[in-house]
Protein backbone atom coordinates (compact mmCIF):
# COMPACT_ATOMS: atom_id res chain seq x y z
CA UNK A 1 0.00 0.00 0.00
CA UNK A 2 3.00 2.20 0.71
CA UNK A 3 4.33 2.20 -2.65
CA UNK A 4 1.22 2.48 -4.45
CA UNK A 5 0.61 5.67 -2.45
CA UNK A 6 3.94 7.03 -2.87
CA UNK A 7 3.46 5.98 -7.10
CA UNK A 8 0.12 8.08 -6.73
CA UNK A 9 1.95 10.67 -5.42
CA UNK A 10 4.68 10.76 -7.68
CA UNK A 11 2.25 10.70 -11.18
CA UNK A 12 0.49 13.66 -9.34
CA UNK A 13 3.46 16.08 -8.61
CA UNK A 14 5.09 15.18 -11.99
CA UNK A 15 0.93 16.15 -13.33
CA UNK A 16 1.58 18.95 -11.47
CA UNK A 17 4.81 20.06 -12.83
CA UNK A 18 3.50 19.44 -16.01
CA UNK A 19 0.89 21.50 -15.83
CA UNK A 20 2.83 24.69 -14.65
CA UNK A 21 5.59 24.60 -17.18
CA UNK A 22 3.50 23.62 -20.21
CA UNK A 23 1.11 27.27 -20.95
CA UNK A 24 -2.16 26.56 -22.04
CA UNK A 25 -2.93 27.66 -25.72
CA UNK A 26 -3.64 31.27 -25.42
CA UNK A 27 -2.39 32.17 -22.65
CA UNK A 28 1.33 32.15 -23.34
CA UNK A 29 3.15 34.66 -20.62
CA UNK A 30 4.22 38.10 -22.37
CA UNK A 31 7.70 37.55 -21.63
CA UNK A 32 7.67 33.91 -23.87
CA UNK A 33 4.96 35.29 -26.47
CA UNK A 34 7.20 34.41 -30.14
CA UNK A 35 7.84 37.86 -32.31
CA UNK A 36 9.36 38.21 -35.04
CA UNK A 37 13.42 37.73 -35.09
CA UNK A 38 14.45 37.70 -38.97
CA UNK A 39 13.92 40.43 -41.34
CA UNK A 40 10.90 39.17 -44.27
CA UNK A 41 12.81 38.83 -47.10
CA UNK A 42 12.39 41.70 -50.37
CA UNK A 43 10.52 43.72 -48.14
CA UNK A 44 11.68 46.74 -49.81
CA UNK A 45 9.83 46.00 -52.88
CA UNK A 46 6.46 46.04 -51.56
CA UNK A 47 4.06 48.29 -52.51
CA UNK A 48 3.00 51.34 -50.63
CA UNK A 49 0.07 51.74 -48.28
CA UNK A 50 0.69 55.21 -46.41
CA UNK A 51 3.41 57.57 -44.35
CA UNK A 52 3.48 59.20 -41.38
CA UNK A 53 5.02 62.04 -39.80
CA UNK A 54 5.23 61.72 -35.97
CA UNK A 55 5.92 64.82 -34.11
CA UNK A 56 6.82 65.05 -30.23
CA UNK A 57 9.86 62.74 -28.85
CA UNK A 58 9.60 60.27 -31.97
CA UNK A 59 10.38 63.17 -34.19
CA UNK A 60 9.69 60.52 -36.82
CA UNK A 61 8.94 59.98 -40.79
CA UNK A 62 7.81 56.85 -42.04
CA UNK A 63 6.47 54.97 -44.86
CA UNK A 64 4.35 51.86 -44.36
CA UNK A 65 4.58 49.03 -47.21
CA UNK A 66 2.71 45.82 -47.73
CA UNK A 67 3.24 42.90 -49.36
CA UNK A 68 0.56 41.44 -51.86
CA UNK A 69 -1.97 39.79 -49.27
CA UNK A 70 -1.78 42.92 -47.10
CA UNK A 71 -2.03 45.52 -49.96
CA UNK A 72 -4.95 43.06 -51.19
CA UNK A 73 -6.79 42.91 -47.99
CA UNK A 74 -5.89 46.75 -47.60
CA UNK A 75 -7.65 47.41 -51.26
CA UNK A 76 -10.18 45.47 -50.27
CA UNK A 77 -10.93 47.24 -47.12
CA UNK A 78 -11.71 44.05 -45.10
CA UNK A 79 -11.05 43.03 -41.86
CA UNK A 80 -8.70 40.82 -40.01
CA UNK A 81 -6.24 40.45 -42.30
CA UNK A 82 -5.60 37.28 -43.65
CA UNK A 83 -3.01 35.14 -42.58
CA UNK A 84 0.09 35.75 -44.37
CA UNK A 85 -0.18 39.51 -44.40
CA UNK A 86 2.87 41.36 -43.60
CA UNK A 87 3.13 45.20 -42.94
CA UNK A 88 5.91 46.99 -42.69
CA UNK A 89 6.81 50.30 -41.04
CA UNK A 90 10.00 52.09 -41.92
CA UNK A 91 10.86 54.65 -39.80
CA UNK A 92 13.76 57.91 -40.65
CA UNK A 93 14.84 60.77 -38.71
CA UNK A 94 12.90 63.64 -39.58
CA UNK A 95 14.84 65.99 -40.97
CA UNK A 96 15.34 69.52 -42.96
CA UNK A 97 15.95 69.31 -46.63
CA UNK A 98 18.53 71.99 -46.92
CA UNK A 99 18.45 71.56 -50.41
CA UNK A 100 15.03 72.07 -50.97
CA UNK A 101 14.76 75.22 -48.14
CA UNK A 102 17.75 76.86 -50.18
CA UNK A 103 15.58 76.60 -53.50
CA UNK A 104 11.80 77.35 -51.41
CA UNK A 105 13.54 79.89 -50.02
CA UNK A 106 12.52 78.72 -46.24
CA UNK A 107 12.21 76.09 -43.95
CA UNK A 108 9.48 74.21 -44.75
CA UNK A 109 10.43 70.81 -46.55
CA UNK A 110 11.06 67.63 -44.59
CA UNK A 111 12.78 64.39 -45.81
CA UNK A 112 13.62 61.11 -44.55
CA UNK A 113 16.91 61.03 -42.60
CA UNK A 114 18.94 58.39 -41.35
CA UNK A 115 16.90 55.00 -41.01
CA UNK A 116 15.73 54.77 -37.10
CA UNK A 117 14.03 51.36 -37.10
CA UNK A 118 12.11 48.99 -39.39
CA UNK A 119 8.82 47.44 -37.52
CA UNK A 120 6.90 44.10 -38.82
CA UNK A 121 3.50 43.15 -37.96
CA UNK A 122 3.20 39.16 -39.75
CA UNK A 123 -0.14 37.72 -39.53
CA UNK A 124 -0.75 33.72 -38.45
CA UNK A 125 -3.68 33.04 -35.98
CA UNK A 126 -1.69 30.22 -34.67
CA UNK A 127 1.81 30.99 -34.02
CA UNK A 128 0.91 34.42 -33.01
CA UNK A 129 -2.18 33.78 -31.27
CA UNK A 130 -0.97 34.84 -28.01
CA UNK A 131 -0.94 38.18 -29.73
CA UNK A 132 -3.72 38.62 -31.09
CA UNK A 133 -2.33 36.85 -34.39
CA UNK A 134 0.36 39.02 -35.36
CA UNK A 135 3.58 38.87 -34.47
CA UNK A 136 5.51 42.04 -34.49
CA UNK A 137 9.15 42.28 -35.06
CA UNK A 138 11.50 45.51 -34.74
CA UNK A 139 15.08 45.82 -36.09
CA UNK A 140 17.79 48.16 -35.72
CA UNK A 141 20.68 47.83 -37.88
CA UNK A 142 19.32 44.91 -38.91
CA UNK A 143 19.41 43.38 -35.62
CA UNK A 144 16.07 41.84 -33.90
CA UNK A 145 15.17 43.62 -30.51
CA UNK A 146 14.77 41.39 -27.20
CA UNK A 147 11.74 40.00 -25.89
CA UNK A 148 11.51 42.79 -22.81
CA UNK A 149 11.91 45.44 -25.67
CA UNK A 150 8.68 43.97 -27.46
CA UNK A 151 6.25 43.91 -24.52
CA UNK A 152 4.49 46.80 -25.07
CA UNK A 153 3.76 45.90 -28.52
CA UNK A 154 0.64 43.74 -28.54
CA UNK A 155 -1.00 45.81 -25.82
CA UNK A 156 -1.10 48.97 -27.36
CA UNK A 157 -1.50 47.45 -30.81
CA UNK A 158 -4.84 45.78 -28.99
CA UNK A 159 -6.76 49.10 -28.56
CA UNK A 160 -6.87 49.41 -32.68
CA UNK A 161 -8.93 46.48 -32.16
CA UNK A 162 -11.77 47.29 -34.91
CA UNK A 163 -9.33 47.20 -37.51
CA UNK A 164 -7.38 44.18 -36.73
CA UNK A 165 -4.63 45.94 -34.23
CA UNK A 166 -3.59 48.27 -37.18
CA UNK A 167 -3.41 51.43 -37.42
CA UNK A 168 -2.41 52.52 -40.65
CA UNK A 169 -5.17 53.22 -42.82
CA UNK A 170 -4.87 52.48 -46.75
CA UNK A 171 -4.01 56.26 -48.77
CA UNK A 172 -5.27 56.21 -51.81
CA UNK B 1 9.92 88.94 -114.36
CA UNK B 2 7.34 90.46 -113.06
CA UNK B 3 5.67 86.77 -112.06
CA UNK B 4 9.20 85.50 -111.10
CA UNK B 5 9.70 88.23 -108.65
CA UNK B 6 6.68 88.23 -107.28
CA UNK B 7 7.26 84.30 -107.24
CA UNK B 8 10.40 84.44 -104.98
CA UNK B 9 8.83 87.16 -103.06
CA UNK B 10 5.82 84.47 -101.86
CA UNK B 11 8.35 81.71 -101.45
CA UNK B 12 10.21 83.58 -99.10
CA UNK B 13 7.11 85.02 -97.20
CA UNK B 14 5.62 81.85 -96.39
CA UNK B 15 9.31 80.16 -95.52
CA UNK B 16 9.42 83.63 -92.89
CA UNK B 17 5.88 82.33 -91.68
CA UNK B 18 6.99 78.49 -91.64
CA UNK B 19 10.48 79.83 -89.76
CA UNK B 20 8.25 81.82 -87.03
CA UNK B 21 5.67 79.31 -86.00
CA UNK B 22 7.40 76.17 -86.02
CA UNK B 23 10.07 76.43 -82.60
CA UNK B 24 13.11 75.19 -83.44
CA UNK B 25 14.17 71.99 -81.76
CA UNK B 26 14.89 72.92 -78.05
CA UNK B 27 13.46 75.92 -78.15
CA UNK B 28 10.02 75.23 -77.67
CA UNK B 29 8.16 78.73 -75.87
CA UNK B 30 7.60 77.67 -72.26
CA UNK B 31 3.76 78.29 -72.82
CA UNK B 32 3.66 75.09 -75.66
CA UNK B 33 5.96 73.09 -74.35
CA UNK B 34 4.65 69.54 -74.11
CA UNK B 35 3.85 68.32 -70.75
CA UNK B 36 1.85 65.26 -69.24
CA UNK B 37 -1.52 65.46 -69.12
CA UNK B 38 -2.93 61.51 -69.04
CA UNK B 39 -2.44 59.90 -65.98
CA UNK B 40 0.33 57.23 -66.64
CA UNK B 41 -1.19 53.41 -66.04
CA UNK B 42 -1.13 51.69 -62.48
CA UNK B 43 1.22 54.66 -60.81
CA UNK B 44 -0.45 53.84 -57.74
CA UNK B 45 1.70 50.00 -57.89
CA UNK B 46 4.64 50.88 -58.31
CA UNK B 47 7.32 50.98 -55.53
CA UNK B 48 8.01 53.28 -53.15
CA UNK B 49 10.67 56.22 -53.55
CA UNK B 50 10.79 58.01 -50.37
CA UNK B 51 8.39 60.15 -48.27
CA UNK B 52 8.12 64.16 -47.80
CA UNK B 53 6.76 66.54 -45.19
CA UNK B 54 5.72 69.58 -46.20
CA UNK B 55 5.22 72.49 -43.34
CA UNK B 56 4.70 76.37 -44.69
CA UNK B 57 1.50 77.22 -47.39
CA UNK B 58 1.98 73.55 -48.93
CA UNK B 59 1.08 71.68 -45.43
CA UNK B 60 1.60 68.44 -47.36
CA UNK B 61 1.85 64.63 -46.46
CA UNK B 62 3.27 63.07 -49.44
CA UNK B 63 4.80 59.74 -50.98
CA UNK B 64 6.88 59.15 -54.15
CA UNK B 65 7.09 55.90 -55.97
CA UNK B 66 8.62 55.03 -59.20
CA UNK B 67 8.30 53.15 -62.26
CA UNK B 68 10.96 49.63 -62.55
CA UNK B 69 12.91 52.25 -64.31
CA UNK B 70 12.76 54.66 -62.24
CA UNK B 71 13.40 52.33 -59.22
CA UNK B 72 16.44 50.45 -60.96
CA UNK B 73 17.99 54.15 -61.60
CA UNK B 74 17.63 55.06 -58.40
CA UNK B 75 19.08 52.12 -56.37
CA UNK B 76 22.10 51.95 -59.16
CA UNK B 77 22.42 55.49 -58.06
CA UNK B 78 23.34 57.09 -61.65
CA UNK B 79 21.91 60.31 -62.93
CA UNK B 80 20.91 61.36 -65.89
CA UNK B 81 17.75 59.12 -65.46
CA UNK B 82 16.91 56.85 -68.81
CA UNK B 83 14.27 57.30 -71.02
CA UNK B 84 11.33 55.84 -69.84
CA UNK B 85 11.94 56.55 -66.10
CA UNK B 86 7.97 57.98 -64.41
CA UNK B 87 8.77 59.48 -61.16
CA UNK B 88 4.98 60.29 -59.05
CA UNK B 89 4.58 62.24 -56.22
CA UNK B 90 1.68 61.65 -54.26
CA UNK B 91 0.18 64.54 -52.00
CA UNK B 92 -2.15 64.52 -49.36
CA UNK B 93 -3.30 67.06 -46.51
CA UNK B 94 -1.05 66.62 -43.33
CA UNK B 95 -4.02 65.79 -40.87
CA UNK B 96 -3.44 65.14 -37.24
CA UNK B 97 -4.69 61.34 -36.69
CA UNK B 98 -7.38 61.70 -33.54
CA UNK B 99 -7.51 57.58 -33.04
CA UNK B 100 -3.64 57.44 -32.59
CA UNK B 101 -3.19 60.58 -30.57
CA UNK B 102 -5.96 59.19 -28.17
CA UNK B 103 -3.50 56.36 -27.62
CA UNK B 104 -0.53 58.16 -27.67
CA UNK B 105 -1.97 60.59 -24.86
CA UNK B 106 -1.17 63.69 -26.92
CA UNK B 107 -1.28 64.87 -30.89
CA UNK B 108 1.81 63.97 -32.40
CA UNK B 109 0.98 61.46 -35.00
CA UNK B 110 0.07 62.90 -38.50
CA UNK B 111 -1.02 61.01 -41.55
CA UNK B 112 -2.20 61.53 -44.92
CA UNK B 113 -5.16 63.20 -45.53
CA UNK B 114 -7.63 63.85 -48.37
CA UNK B 115 -5.91 63.83 -51.43
CA UNK B 116 -4.60 66.88 -53.45
CA UNK B 117 -2.73 66.31 -56.02
CA UNK B 118 -0.74 64.13 -58.31
CA UNK B 119 1.84 65.18 -59.94
CA UNK B 120 4.66 63.60 -62.57
CA UNK B 121 7.90 63.58 -64.25
CA UNK B 122 7.98 61.53 -66.93
CA UNK B 123 11.76 60.79 -68.73
CA UNK B 124 11.58 61.28 -72.48
CA UNK B 125 14.62 63.32 -73.83
CA UNK B 126 13.27 63.76 -77.69
CA UNK B 127 9.34 64.40 -76.82
CA UNK B 128 10.39 66.88 -73.69
CA UNK B 129 13.75 68.27 -74.60
CA UNK B 130 12.52 71.94 -74.24
CA UNK B 131 12.23 71.07 -70.58
CA UNK B 132 15.01 69.22 -69.52
CA UNK B 133 14.19 66.16 -70.87
CA UNK B 134 11.18 65.72 -68.42
CA UNK B 135 7.72 66.00 -68.85
CA UNK B 136 5.88 67.43 -65.68
CA UNK B 137 2.36 66.62 -65.34
CA UNK B 138 -0.27 67.65 -62.32
CA UNK B 139 -3.54 66.31 -61.99
CA UNK B 140 -6.27 67.33 -59.70
CA UNK B 141 -9.37 65.20 -59.04
CA UNK B 142 -7.76 63.29 -62.23
CA UNK B 143 -8.11 66.13 -64.27
CA UNK B 144 -4.88 67.34 -66.07
CA UNK B 145 -3.60 71.26 -65.26
CA UNK B 146 -3.35 73.52 -67.83
CA UNK B 147 -0.23 75.27 -69.50
CA UNK B 148 -0.05 78.45 -67.48
CA UNK B 149 0.52 76.40 -64.12
CA UNK B 150 2.29 74.02 -65.38
CA UNK B 151 5.01 76.67 -66.80
CA UNK B 152 7.06 77.52 -63.31
CA UNK B 153 7.98 73.35 -62.59
CA UNK B 154 10.65 73.07 -65.47
CA UNK B 155 12.39 76.60 -64.26
CA UNK B 156 12.03 75.39 -60.42
CA UNK B 157 13.31 72.33 -61.49
CA UNK B 158 15.94 73.22 -63.19
CA UNK B 159 17.99 74.27 -60.23
CA UNK B 160 18.18 70.49 -59.48
CA UNK B 161 20.55 70.29 -62.58
CA UNK B 162 23.09 68.02 -60.69
CA UNK B 163 20.43 65.23 -60.10
CA UNK B 164 18.80 65.60 -63.21
CA UNK B 165 16.39 67.74 -62.38
CA UNK B 166 15.04 65.46 -59.70
CA UNK B 167 14.44 66.80 -56.27
CA UNK B 168 13.55 63.20 -54.61
CA UNK B 169 16.41 60.93 -53.25
CA UNK B 170 15.84 57.00 -52.39
CA UNK B 171 14.60 56.68 -48.61
CA UNK B 172 16.81 53.18 -48.38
Amino acid sequence: MKHFTFFVVAVAAIAGLIVLTVPAPGHADAATAPYVTEIPQGYRDWQWVSSAHEAGNLTSLGSVLGNDIAIKAYREGKWPFPDGAIIAALHYKNVPSDENNKIFGKVQSFVPGPPTNIQFMVKDSTKYAATGGWGFGHFQDGKPADAAFMKPCFPCHEKAKATDLVFTRYAP
